[in-house]
């Protein structure tokens, strides 16, 4: 970003006391404030650094009375701290969408549409009958392969793989290095101990506002549709198999393994590393701890699942090696209660 | 793709009651059937579609006789079910096989060669002294190292890597982000507590009608080769250590981590999420469940292991905080067992 | 690589019995020796196949006095396995260094700098005001976006993506596919039940002689750095979220995830398909075994923390059966105890 000290004070409906025409780069905390940056000072705990901070700019609230003499340059707004959010998300939205025009070489077949202003990055490649929406950046060495649909204003990180047939809604963002519409992994037994692949023509349909994180795979289904809808969020690393369903607003942490046909309903939050079985379905609202494995529907809504804890290793071992033999304990038990 | 009926009849051995010239597009259910779409009837239960879908043709058996004039035109076979079937393949092969040429700019060096019939996608790169067959597909932002080689008719999904030395078959499919070849984890421990890197000098060799998902990792063996026997499928999202060899007709789910210097036995099944340690035998035929941990040799043929199933949250909580003390319990067993 | 006999003498402070213009291009086993290889012969149990190898060159110690006629030229040195260990050395150095230039096209803004020595390869993007140190290798297909700092002598490999903002230290490696610097898995819920993603305005630092392997992703900081320090090695995907903090020469090997802010002192050992939850604390020296799950600060350094075994699946299903009713067990014993 640059940003003029003026152009912040537009932002955030504050005033500049000093030269408006300084330029400022970065967000910095105020006691690592350089020249380039602008901090803010909300907490009355931080006030000595506003003293020293090489900041060339510092957010303070109305009515902040400087108890000595400032090389930084203050801007006034109602509030500091909400005033910095204010900025924070601005220069956050600045830097993703500031980006618009074609670089080249890249490649995009002639049947192909593209909105306005949008991007399309050096080294990527958008195939045939593709429909892109206005404002939707395509950074560099993303692929996208033929009749994919993106709704306006989505972003596609660098290097995302988006497969043929893929319907993307507006305002997702897809992240670097993730695989959308891939194979399904699906293979008929053969008699001689083979495999034989079973043809995956089906499609991946994600709704608005969804993030996809990066390195994530999400197959295609084999007929019809995996559907992500709107507002789920999926961090990376995390794999959506064939003719999976993922309902509104739920939330998808890293590494999490979901099999093929499976539903997950809406508002559920799944913490990292889950394993969840095929063909089963979850409630809407459902909670599942991190490294939980779920073979079986869950049909109340709201439940907390877990299924995980470590414990230290001398300990576990002993406890293990009894573990193993429990029915031995059990049948000892039910021979002592015999006993008159 | 694209098709007239006439050309889908030729290859189902049926005939066309209507205009042989028109163009089909895609593959659709009976009751979403679209212009420019191919369906089937099979199941009596879906009849009544036949009389209303606007699919621009309609697979039937050769005894389907219509009780209502029809606007969609039919194409007459033996069983109609088994005549889709063979169509979806065809459909799934002519995707994926049709491509050929040379899209540029790409990278090849000269020292390489590319069979007949191939292509080679946009910002792919392929290095020195490679031999790639006939028929291979290169799909866009591929990266082929060098001396690689690549057998007939396998299909190399964009963005995937074959890191220099790998040796594939024919007719196996990478799937897109794959890594093939990177190095193997390898760090010699130092007086100072640091790690030298192991050089890893080996390759990785892949069989014929290999199958590797998305986003999976195969490292290169430390010296020799990382071997992926003939007809081995493996999933998304994989990692498989330097080293290992995984037996013929093996398949392995998603997420699954395989460690250095592990030998799979062949027509094994191996569910998501599971981690099998290293330098260990898996005897041929083994069943592995999903999340289960393997740290020791199976060494006969044919079991089923599993380890990892999650449950609801308070009982677990309770059990298991009584699991960390099963030692307790026991003592407390041999007590009460001491007892006249 | 392609050396001469007389440079590979030269290297080991060795001699060359026969033409010194011979050329070798492999290290060979000497029992698979083939023309343009070279072997070592150092135990005695192999010293019959230096007869009949078909080697270019073998290796030997001073005092190796052949029986018979050779076809092989001989290098004597010092000791033959450890000069073999040095040749291994020097020839994946080579293998790795010798990349010098500038492919194109390959892209870099003009506001980007670029040492001596390195290499820029094709389809790769270089975006504003980076730093790259001198002998740095930028492989094809490699993503660097804008502000990124590259030390001296690290290497990135084809199709790594180094987000906006990161700063990697010298004689590092960037396995392909590794993901630097996205955005971190944040969003504050609405009360509507949906998400608003939090601006991730932080970054990554790596220090130097820290290897990532491929298909890794390293989340950027909310605000503030994500810091993997000096001597780190990273397998392959593997899981580091935001404000992530992991000390020096701590080894983290396959698929093993570490949540947000969670920080991981130094010369820890961390095996495969660990989760370790955010906001905690790892003390040094800690090992955690292969897919133990840790969601508590680990206090005293040096602890072994383990979590995990499979087991065969009948026994695990009654012993898990049983688990489930640990409770009701402990009840009975209690019961059984107040007996007189």
């Amino acid at each position: 970003m640059e940003f003029t000290l003026g152009q912040v004070a537009s932002i955030l409906q504050g005033k500049v006391e000093g030269d408006e025409t300084q330029k400022v780069y970065r967000l910095d905390k105020i006691q690592e404030g350089k020249k380039g940056g602008i901090s803010f000072l909300s907490n009355e705990k931080y006030q000595s650094f506003i003293y020293e901070t090489e900041a060339t700019a510092v957010i303070v609230s109305e009515n902040f009375a400087p108890a000595k003499e400032l090389k930084t340059t203050l801007i006034r707004v109602k509030d500091a701290y909400s005033g910095f959010t204010t900025l924070l998300e601005a220069y956050s939205q600045f830097s993703k969408l500031s980006l618009v025009g074609i670089q080249e070489p890249s490649y995009i077949d002639e049947s192909s549409e593209m909105g306005e202003n949008g991007f399309r990055g050096v080294f990527s490649h958008i195939g045939k009958h593709c429909k892109i929406g206005s404002g939707v950046k395509i950074h560099p060495q993303v692929f996208i392969g033929d009749r994919v649909k993106i709704g306006d204003n989505s972003i596609i990180h660098p290097g995302a793989k988006i497969c043929s047939d893929t319907v993307i809604g507006s305002n997702c963002e897809i992240h670097p290095g993730a695989v959308i519409g891939s194979d399904g992994f699906g293979f008929a037994p053969q008699p001689d101990g083979s495999y034989k692949p079973i043809p995956q023509i089906g499609n991946v349909i994600i709704e608005d506002h969804v993030s996809i994180g990066a390195n994530t795979t999400i197959d295609c289904a084999t007929m019809g549709s995996t559907i992500i809808k709107r507002g789920v969020k999926i961090d990376n690393l995390v794999q959506i198999a064939h003719n999976v369903v993922i309902g509104e607003n739920t939330v998808i942490a890293s590494q999490t393994g979901i099999s093929g046909s499976t539903e997950i309903g809406k508002n559920c939050v799944i913490a990292g590393q889950v394993g969840i079985s095929g063909h089963i379905k979850i409630a809407d609202r459902t909670t599942i701890g991190a490294k939980t494995g779920v073979s079986k529907s869950i049909k109340k809504e709201g439940e907390t699942l877990f299924g995980y804890i470590g414990m230290e290793m001398k300990g576990f071992l002993k406890s293990y090696s009894i573990f193993k033999n429990l029915e031995l304990i059990e049948n000892r038990l039910r021979e002592l209660e015999k006993k008159p």
